[in-house]
Parts: structure tokens; sequence; C-alpha cells
């Protein structure tokens, strides 16, 4: 979403983690992390972690402010997405959606469930107020916190308690470039 | 950490999350997230998110770069610490310090012990040709990681296969300034 809302040439290239691309010792050299994403600078370098990727990319652009306390405030709805929301939202779905029905973590459901309502509230209350996340333009905040909310539905939450979150989903996706996530 | 190593003036206010003070009216005024830390400003501003806190006092001084390339291989270890370490090792030391012996949580802790060694050999393996997480100098992706890395033998962790990284925290506790967490 940041390459194509912010027009720079790049190439996507697919790793499927289901079927172990992350697991091996080439994938490993260049993120220790086994994780996609992995921004791939051609000159040897690799940049893991979206959250840091998107702020890579945006560094310098308005999807990044200027200013430190407007910067902060980005920060921290991004380390929410990460810490609060991203465990509980995508997890979810990612179970339901990619693992067996009868495999253990289906086990989790519940307690994503419950956890990631609690993110959606906090999500819902504090558009009741902001058109945005992180200051009153769209920034890399709401692009962290779209990505899982607008498919959190595959995930077993039901949206219906949260007009506001689908209003901004409306918004996020009315800017220049914006596509939905890869399925 | 950080604001005793810039040597800034802050008071500081102890607030339980175990006694339910992060889910009052009041608090949650401050943080929607009903969450600590939360920093004061002092004039109606706050901020939540210990990342964010620590980034934004750190702007400008030597613990946040000013490279770009530097400034995303920070944040991508500190998204690490909230996505993938401290879901796992600060949540395991919560739930064997301070929850019951018979509260349902304890289940969790296999689970939160083989993500949390993963965790910290991504960390054991960085160090073993870097003296830094984010940088080649001490910087606030050190002091992220170093919070709950110091005391994850309160998790249940045996650190003695992690000799690098009992190494890094030697040096990350010869900078000026620095504290151990409260306990």
């Amino acid at each position: 979403m940041v390459l194509e809302h912010l027009a720079l040439p790049y190439e996507w290239q697919e790793i499927s983690t289901i079927r172990g691309e992350t697991r091996t010792p080439e994938f490993l050299a260049r993120n220790p992390m086994g994780k996609v994403p992995v921004l791939e600078f051609g000159n040897g370098r690799y940049l893991g972690e979206s959250g840091a990727i998107i702020q890579y990319l945006a560094n310098g652009t308005p999807l990044w402010p200027t200013d430190r306390y407007e910067q902060a405030q980005v920060l921290k709805w991004m380390f929410f997405e990460q810490n609060i929301h991203e465990v509980a939202i995508a997890e979810a779905r990612f179970i339901r959606r990619f693992l067996d029905p009868d495999h253990p973590r289906q086990s989790e459901l519940p307690l994503k469930l419950e956890k990631g309502h609690k993110a959606l509230a906090v999500m819902e209350q504090h558009l009741r107020d902001n058109a945005f996340f992180g200051t009153d333009r769209c920034s890399i905040a709401d692009i962290a916190l779209f990505a899982y909310t607008h498919v959190a539905g595959d995930g077993g939450f039901d949206m219906s308690p949260y007009p506001n979150i689908a209003d901004w989903i409306a918004r996020v996706l009315e800017q220049p470039g914006f596509t939905r996530m890869a399925p």
C-alpha cells in the first residue's frame, strides 16, 4: 500500500510461510526473524518488520509527519497495532483461514476474539473524534492498522458494533493509489 | 532509563495494573488503551506506548540516529520487541511473578517459553557480529530490548545458552545514567 501510494517502483516476490519458505537458510540470511515482509534494497541490505519498512518508505513523505509529537503519536498506534491488535486479530485470521479445523491452535481463538474486540473498541472510540489515527491526515499509522482491520471478519470478528471503523476504512480506501491487501 | 540517561527532569507516578488503577475512568481518559507507561506532558497532552514514549524522548539525541536506514533498523528491533519478544518474555514474567500458581493463565507458559527462546536465539545470533541492536552505538532499540531481557529469568527463562546477550546486558548497564528497571 505504501509503495503504491508513493508510486515507488518495486518488484513483489511471493514467499509462502505455509510452505516453510521463510525458514530456509537463504531466507533466514535475509531476515533472521524468519518472517515476511522483508524489504530487499538490492545492495545486500535487507529490512524486516512491516512497521520499520513502511516508516523507511514514508520517511520524507506526507505519510510520516515532521513534527516530533506527531511522529510519536503515529508510532504509538503502530506499536499498539503490533503489540495488541496484530497478535489478536491477524493471528485469529491466520488460525481460521490457514490452519486445519482440528489444529490445536484453534483453542486460542476465544481469547484472541476477546482481546481483538478490546483493540477494536479502542479504535472505534478514537475515531469518534478523529478522522485518522496518528495525525489529522492519513499516515502510516492508518496503513498499519488498515491491513488487518479491514479483513478482521476473516478472523471471526463481527464488525457491526464499529461504524466509525467502517467509515475510516472507506476514507483510507479513498486515498490515491491505495489497494486492498493481497489475499 | 531514557529519562535518566538524558538527565531529563521528570516525576514518577506509580500506577498498579494489579490493583486495577489502569482501568479507572481517570486513567482511561489519559490512555484509552488502559496501559502503563503513559507520558504526561503537563499541558493536557499524554502519550502511551513505551516505544513511542522513548522515541519521543530520544528524538534529537544520540539515542535516535539521524540516518534514515539506521532509524528503520532501530524501529525494526523495537517492533520485534513489541510483537515477538514482549508478548512471550514479559508476559511469562507477569504470569509467574504476579498471578496465583493456580491461575488459568499459567497454562500459557509453555508456549510463551518456546516463543521467547526463539526471540532470544535471534538476539544471540545478532550479537555474535554486533555490539548493539539498531546501530553500532547504544540506541533506544537496546533500551527497548534490555527492559524485559535482563529480567527474563523471572519468567522462567534459562539464560545460560545466551552468552552474547549477557555481554550486551553488561554493555548497556555501562552506559551513563542507566538504571535497572523498577522491580
